[in-house]
Formats: structure tokens, sequence, C-alpha cells
């Protein structure tokens, strides 16, 4: 019997506290993170994190989430509880015994659309209803700001409103330029939106250890993900438990979980591509869209005549999706079931609002391959499937490379744009060079900040293990911290009109010697300090006029306290000068103007 | 007594081994690395680390290394030796006892040029000299190419050529646009050179400690920054023992070594700002020349007029010495001693060939200070002090931001070519947000690639406790390895004719499972190879055709390999039914082609 010791992380971030904004039309209750900061007022920011973060919240994971979104799906009136699909033994990969991760404890009837109904945020969005999650995402969006707090940047024909409106996020949502990710069966979820005219989103993927790992241990993954920022968390287990594993984080998870069904549907044929079938996939996706899965990786866009434009790629296929499905095309010589079936896929995702994250199975895997035949034909694939998907209702969402060198990065997001018809783009990275294994949070923070600043709504995060070995959970919070600023970079840049509140209160705290202001109001408070306290560890120097790089003599911003004090006294003597130069002047007699 | 046990960093980088390629014309040998791939031709690559890497060295760090440029230096015939101004007791700070820093055991003779001279690569540029630095130079920029491997990328108006010639490097020289930092008196220097058309460089500071540091310590630190791939290193040292010290780096770094002379200066008047004068100034100027110091930071572009456009800025004046020299301006309402009396400091600079990095004293320390007319005001004047450098025959190099976000970058970088006449950009990151202390090295790596890109020719790097606390070791590795990729994202973008080279080796041994090569070819080894066996610790792993993220059913790569088999027998079946087809219709009747 497992030790079930509580693993889950918990409790406020320092300096903040959890606050709670309700809604005007809807019954809703938006989380946002109030940092206290001295002599100032508090800095209201974006939160991911939960309810984990508040500690007046009880946290039972074996109970899940409180289901928030329950009222709001009841009230629309269009869908049904039923039974739901029994749960096999391939669904865990056949595991049993000690070897089990146990069921989740609390066993609910799954909903779906009543009839063929679309019940997705596109479809209410069309017929001009602006549901509780759009009036949700589009208060957490402005977090807490009533105007803009700065117009600036260059945003490539982006949008971003000074406020964003219910209504706004609803016209973002219609026109396709928007998605908000939430399975009618994730109803513990804390609903976000994704798209060029928010703020620049990130995602985090986690999976199972190959070890048996507890259900608190898988979890807290998703929890560890999403206290430092994840906006979304990919679940890419693979092996067995997979299902039971998927459902114990689903049912703790406040963000949209995203996976890749093709993984567990080749677990079900025993890891041999060939043996995929449309039926069998066809049964994952309910099961997972029973589950509550948000949104699905589908690497529809494969094609077999795209294949053999693989093959002089110095990386061919590096998607795992993508080469499973060009190996099934190439053994059968056919279209893929998915490119074959996909108005039937966008007939199970519209019954349960799973959103397409249309995956790019061919993206370059390395700076060679970079912006390739390959590449950009399955990308011009990828947006005729959005016209299936959104002629059925079907939100979208586009996934993009990789490795491609800087400047070949805006003509990915031009593609982009032009070809799926405006669609968020959602792309791992990119990687800017292959020579860093091991900095590869780096080399793709470069390119992820300037396709962020470009037009991509989501970035998916590389931790340093990237091509190395799985993240533990020191590498999921680096690649977390650092794709959070690259996204932040990107919002300066856009000119997202609250962006530089932040910069500017931590580089004031920064000014005025406010150390723990300076640690609390940055990404990540407590790195930050144990760096501090490394060389300074006394409390009376996180007051210290100074710091440890320079000491007193040589710190600049003292000197420029100094400075600002001798300038404005001197400003106005030199007023005074330029007045007395002034009256100088007008008592020169005509025709003897000083000289310059 | 101090232990003196040697804590020097010696040996080759893993399955590296040293090359020297000998000069045409003159009598050199210009180090390179050459890293051995399994089943392919080794690669050679650029070589920042010195006698230090190649095991038939011998490192006796109280001999320093060996004098390589004193032939050079005597053959041009323009040099004396003379006995140099004397040691006091405030060149280390009245540092005595056993706080004392032993004097370097060898004391040398100083040189200058005889008579008013210039001796600087400059001045034999213009008159139409290849000096052996400048052929030394070409052969290491070309990595032991024999051609341009590809012409790609983006180079605003950058003229990379394929194969760097020394006549190339005499003209960029000559137009200003690329300098030499090799101070006569650093006989111990391989030279590197600095430009727009030559590869993106990176510098590493380091300084003393706050506790006595042993000379093994202070030269260790050079060592290990260049190790890794520090191209120059500053010695930003303060306090006691800094005129010993610097001698022990020097005496001992094979790389170019800048300071910042205003900070010994400074020291010298006991850190009163209001009691620094010329004299004192001028005193140190010819100190660290005559120690062999081969840039200063000079900050003469401060003006009085300037410092009141800071005083309404989030964080006022953030350089060390611009702050000093604004204090001082403030204190004697009068324009600092350095531009008063710019000319003089040439004439020092000329006779010993010590470059100029004109300082931004004014550069922004946060986002919402960046491009203001402060950082402007002084950038237009470091262009005039470029032109009186320049008719002084001296080299010059410009300093740069600092906190910039993403979308003023570019105007940067256009703004220092157009008002400094290209003289080489050299930028402190930029960092690109505020918002991440702890992670500064990449905010500030996304800045760098950027402005590298558009054509900054050395980046300083910024380690990950920048902001917060002193580096250690590794917060030096990590800075250097994260400045080292930027640079080469940089080169990629740019479209640097032999870059790739390293991405595509790298990427094949990814490709084909050579684990080792993989490791070997990256910018750290160690790290990678550290992180490969957190997971999968075994020998026998370096040899498995999967990884341990996703096993062997998952593996792209693999399966990508099949992919490739199937495809090329696919592809000639596909060229047959084509043939077929078009036989087909040559034998369809007229006016009866088959419909598409």
């Amino acid at each position: 019997m497992k030790d079930t010791v509580p693993t889950i992380t918990t409790g406020a971030l320092p300096a903040s506290r959890k606050l709670y904004v309700t809604g005007d039309t809807h019954d809703i209750r938006v989380p946002m993170r109030e940092i206290v900061v001295t002599d100032e007022a508090p800095l209201t920011v974006y939160d991911s994190s939960g309810p984990y973060t508040d500690p007046a919240a009880e946290i039972d994971i074996a109970s899940g989430l409180p289901e928030t979104r329950g009222g709001w799906l009841q009230a629309r009136g269009d869908v049904e509880e039923y039974e739901g699909r029994e749960i096999t033994d391939a669904d865990n990969g056949f595991a049993s015994g000690a070897r089990l991760t146990p069921a989740f404890p609390v066993r609910r009837a799954p909903l779906r659309a009543t009839g063929d109904r679309a019940v997705t945020q596109l479809a209410y969005a069309r017929a001009g209803i602006v549901t509780p999650e759009m009036e949700f995402v589009a208060i957490r969006e402005n977090e807490g700001r009533t105007e803009a707090y700065l117009r600036d940047g260059e945003a490539f024909g982006a949008e971003l409103p000074d406020l964003v409106t219910p209504e706004f996020v609803r016209q973002e949502i219609a026109e396709g330029r928007a998605i908000i990710p939430a399975n009618i069966n994730h109803r513990e979820l804390e609903p976000m939106i994704i798209g060029r005219n928010f703020k620049v989103k990130i995602n985090a993927n986690i999976g199972n250890s190959a070890v048996t790992s507890s259900m608190e241990e898988e979890v807290e993954k998703m929890v560890w993900a999403i206290r430092w920022g994840g906006d979304t968390v990919m679940d890419l287990s693979t092996g067995r438990n997979i299902h039971n594993i998927r459902d114990w984080i689903i049912r703790n998870s406040p963000v949209p979980i995203g996976t890749v069904p093709l993984y567990q549907a080749l677990e079900k044929v025993n890891g041999i591509a060939e043996d995929l079938s449309w039926e069998v996939f066809r049964d994952t996706l309910i099961e997972q869209a029973e589950q509550g899965v948000d949104y699905f990786t589908i690497h529809a866009g494969v094609r077999l005549h795209m294949i053999p434009m693989t093959a002089k790629r110095v990386t061919g296929i590096v998607s795992r999706g993508g080469s499973i499905m060009a190996k099934w095309c190439l053994h059968h010589h056919r279209e893929s079931f998915l490119y074959e079936h996909f108005d039937e896929i966008c007939d199970i995702c519209r019954r349960y609002d799973v959103s397409f994250s249309l995956g790019d199975g061919l993206r370059p895997g390395c700076i060679s391959d970079a912006n390739d035949e390959a590449q950009f034909a399955e990308l011009h694939t990828l947006g005729e499937l959005t016209k299936i998907a959104w002629a059925k209702d079907c939100q979208v969402m586009i996934e993009g490379p990789g490795h491609v060198p800087m400047h070949k990065i805006k003509a990915n997001m031009e593609e982009q744009l032009k070809h799926c018809h405006e669609a968020p783009f959602y792309t791992l990275g990119p990687l800017t060079t292959d020579i860093a294994p091991g900095y590869d949070h780096i080399t793709s923070a470069i390119g992820a900040a300037m396709i962020g600043w470009f037009g991509t709504a989501m970035l998916c995060y590389v931790t340093p293990k990237e091509h190395l070995g799985l993240p533990d959970r020191d590498d999921v919070k680096t690649g977390v911290i650092t794709y959070k600023l690259a996204a932040h970079a990107a919002d300066l840049a856009k000119g997202h009109p609250g962006a530089q509140r932040r910069d500017d209160a931590l580089s004031r705290a920064r000014f005025e010697f406010r150390w723990e202001d300076q640690f609390n109001l940055g990404l990540d408070p407590d790195t930050a300090r144990e760096m501090h306290d490394e060389t300074m560890p006394k409390e009376a120097h996180k007051v210290a006029h100074f710091c440890s790089m320079c000491g007193p003599k040589f710190c600049s911003m003292r000197i420029s306290h100094d400075i600002r004090a001798a300038a404005e006294q001197r400003e106005g003597m030199d007023a005074m000068a330029e007045k007395f130069r002034e009256r100088g002047a007008l008592y020169v007699p005509a025709g003897e103007e000083p000289a310059q």
C-alpha cells in the first residue's frame, strides 16, 4: 500500500493574496492575484494557479476541485447526462493489481450535447450569446485594470483593446481569432482565452513517469506547473494507467488540459502504428472527451504526398504524432484516417466542446529543415481543416514549430495568418539554434518571445532537458518561468495596454531599494530572494540602499538619487538663468543681437 | 601564508583537440578547436580558451603566458621600452602586509610608441599595412573553412564575406567598422576582432571578491570565462589590490582585457566622486595602459546638459561610471574632465593602442526609460567623440543598452549606425523585460540575440545574478553559454557563411542517435551529458536508438528512419508511375485528354 502523504503544493505566493472579481452579468468569481507593495497600491496580476494558492480553499485531490461550471452548463439547457463509454482494461494499458493506479473515487456521468447540437463557445458566439466563460475571461484579461496603462509597441496587425469586454471576447471567438478551450465535462475549469488580441499564454507539458507514480505525484506536476504560470497543461502520458491518471489530473485542474489522443490509441494497439484504425482512434476521442479533455492535438495535416518531402531533411519527422501517422500512411499507402475522418472528428468535438489543436506533424526539427516545403504544405492543409472545423462550429488553434532561425520566424507567423485564416497560433519555441543542448529553454525563449510578438497566441514551453531527458520539478519550473518572461516580453512589444505596469512597479522598487518588493513583483520571488541572500544574507541588507554587486561607493542608483535632488534644484536655477538671458536679449539694441 | 594549490582549470574540452593554423605572411599560430565526430570529418570551431585547453602547454601562472606578440611588436620598430610609471600604494588601495596581493613576479619594462606616433591597428590599416594581428584574426574567423558553407539570412546591411582575408580585415579596421583590441603591452594576446562583418563576440565580466582573493582565484575566473567562450573579459574589480590582481590577470590572459579606469581613479580619491580630477584619471590611464589593458570604457558622453534629462526616469542613471560622472558634473557644474580632455585621452591611447569602448553612462535601466532623450543625446555625443578618436588613429567601439523592449531594439541599432558612423556596437543585453530577477540572463539573451542579428558586434553577458548579487562560478558559466548561444543565433540569422555547420553537425548526430557526438558538439558538453545521464545513466543508452523522453515506441526519429527508407523506395515507384502516366497520355487520341 502506497503512502498517501499529500505532496500537493499549496499556499499563496510571497506577499500575495487571492482576489475574486465577480461578474456583471453572470454568477462568476474570477481569480486574481494581488501583490502587496510597500508604499504603493497593490499590483493585481493574472493568476493561473487555481484554488491551490488560496489559503481559504480546502484541497482534497480525492474530491477534486469544485465544479464551478456546473450551473453554467445546466443553465444553457443543451446538454444531457448519459451513461458514457465503459472503461476497459485497455484504457489503462492493461495495468492491474498493485500496478493499477486507482480510479478517481468520484464517478460522475458525463455530459454531451443533446441531439447533434454544437455546444461550443464558437457556436454560442456566432449565435450572439455571451457565455459566463466569455465574461470570465474578459474580466480575467483586464487584471483589475479600469483603463489602459500605456499604449505603446508594434502589434503587426493585432488589435488589443484598452479593456477587454465580454462582447469583444464573443466577437473574437465568433471570428475564429480566439478560443476558450472548455470541454463541458471539465466543470472544474477556470476559463482562459487563447488569441492574438489577448495576453500571450503558455503551455506546460507533463507526463507520467516510467516507474509507477502515485496520483498525488501526477496531480502535483500539474499544480506545480500552474503555480508558476502555466496557462494550460498538456498531459502527454503514455503507457500504463493513463486513463486513470488523466482523470485525477482533470478533476483537480483549474486550467484546460490538452492531450494527443493518438498516444493512447497507439497503446491500445500495442504500439504498432500500422495497426491503428479509425475505430480505435474514435473510441479514444470519446473516452477522453467524456473525461473532460479541453483540447486535442490532431495530426490530420500529415498527408500521404507530403511524406517524401521529408526524406531529404536533416532530421526527418520529429513530431511523435506526425511520425506515427506518416508510418501508417506509408504502410497502408493511403491518406490517414485522421484526414479522411476529419468531419467525424469534428462531430465528436462539437458535442463536448473539445477544441482542436491542429498538430504540426511535419514541423522542422532543426535549423536546416526550417520553413521547408513539407512544413508549409502541412500548414496549408491545416488551413483547409480549420474551415471544415469552423463549419462544424468547432474551436481551432494551429500548432507551429519547432526549430527556426531568427530570420525565418516572421514568415511562419505570416504564412499561418494567411493560410489558417487568423486561427490562433500555438508554437513550440521555436528554437533559434541547435547547438545548445541543456539550454534549449533559452534557445527557444528567444524564438518564442519573437513569434509571440509577431502574433502567436500561446507558447508551448521547452525545458532545459529538451532533447536530453525527462524534466524534473526544477526543470518544469525553469521552463514555465522562462516562457512566462518570453510571453511577457511579447506582450510588452505588442503594446498590450497593461503589460508594462509590472515592469514599472518592479523597477520603481529596484530604484528605491525596496528589495522585498523587487523579489515579490518578479516571476519567481523565491529564486530572486535566494540569489540575493547568497551574497547578502542579513535581514538588514534587505533595506540597504545599495547592494552586493557594487557596494555603496559604486551604487549608481544611490548616486542617482543624489543627482535627482541636485538636478531638481538645478532645474530651478536653469529656469532662472534662461529668464535672465531672455530678458538680457530684450534689452539688446536692434541690430546688435549677441552671437550664438 | 596562503595555500597556493593551483586552481586553474586546464585540459581539453570533451572530444576536442587543439589545432594551430599557421599564417601565410606572418609567423603566427592561430588556435582552433577540433571536435572529433563519429563517422564524419571533425568540426573545427572558434577557440577563445587559450593555451589552457592545450594539453601540450605548460601552465604556470607565476610566469604568465608566452609573449607571442613580442616579435611582432619588435619587427614594427615603432615602440620603445621605458621605465614606466612608479607603482604606488594607492594603486592597490593601500593594501599592505597579509592583505596585499603579491605583485606579479616578473617585472617587465612597458612599451610605448616612440615620439607621438600612433601604434594602433587603425593607424596601420590606414597606412595599408596588414599586421600579424590582422592575419591572425582573418584565419581565426574562418574556423578552418575554405569556402562558404551556406549563404542565407538577412544581414541588415552587414556584408559578411564568404571567407575573411587579411586584406578584408585591414579594410574593415581602416573604415572604423571593426577593432582589434590589442594593447602593445599585452604581448600574451591571441588577437580577436570585433565588428559587424565578423562573428558576433561576447564579453564576460569578472571582479575581485570582497574577501581577499588569491591570485589563482582571480586568474581562474578569467580562465573559466574564456574556457566556455568569452571572447573578451572585463575586469571590473574595485577596492584593494586591483593593480596587482590586474597584472596577474593580464599576464595570463589570451583574450583582450577591458576595464573602466574610472573605478580605480575613484578608489584613489577614497570614493569621493567630487574629488576626481583629470590628473588622477590621467595617471590611472597610464598605469593601466602600461599594464596592457586592451580597451577602456570611458564615459565621456555624459554631458552636463543631459543630466536633468534623467530626472524624470523611473530608474535614473544605472551606469556606475555614468552616475559617478554625473555627480561630478553637477557638483562642479561643468562638463566632465573626460569630455574636456578627450583629445588628451586619445593621445595616451594611441601610444599604447588601447581601444575605446565609449561608455553609455545614460543607458536605460528599465523598460520605461528605453530609447529616451537622455540615452540618444549621449549616443549622439559618442558619435562626435568617435570622430575625434578616429582623427587620432584610435580604435573605437560604442557601448549600448541595457533594458529595451523588443519593439525598440532595432531603433537602437539604427541610431547607433547612423550617429556613430558604423563604429562597432557593444551592448549589455538588452533585457526585454524587468519582471524576472533571477532569470535576467534569459530576458537579456532575447534582446542580445536580436540586436546581434541587427548588427551589434559584441554582446556583454548578463548572469542569472544580475540585479541580485555577485555571480559565482556556475553563474559565470551560465552567462557565457547563454550569450554564446545568443551570438550564434545572431550569426545564423545574419547569414554568417559558416555558422550553420555546427547546427547541422549536431542535428545529424541527433537524428542518428550519436549521443556522444550530440553532447560534444554542443556549447556545454558536460551539462548535456549530465542531464542525459540523470534519466538514462547506463552506457548502453548512449547508443540506444531512442531516448528517455519518448521511449522506443514513440520515437519520432526512429520512425523517421523507417519512413526515409520506405519513402526512398516509394519515390522509385512514384517515378515509374509518373512515367507510366506520361506514356499513357502520349497514347490518348487527340481531343480525348483524361480529366484532371
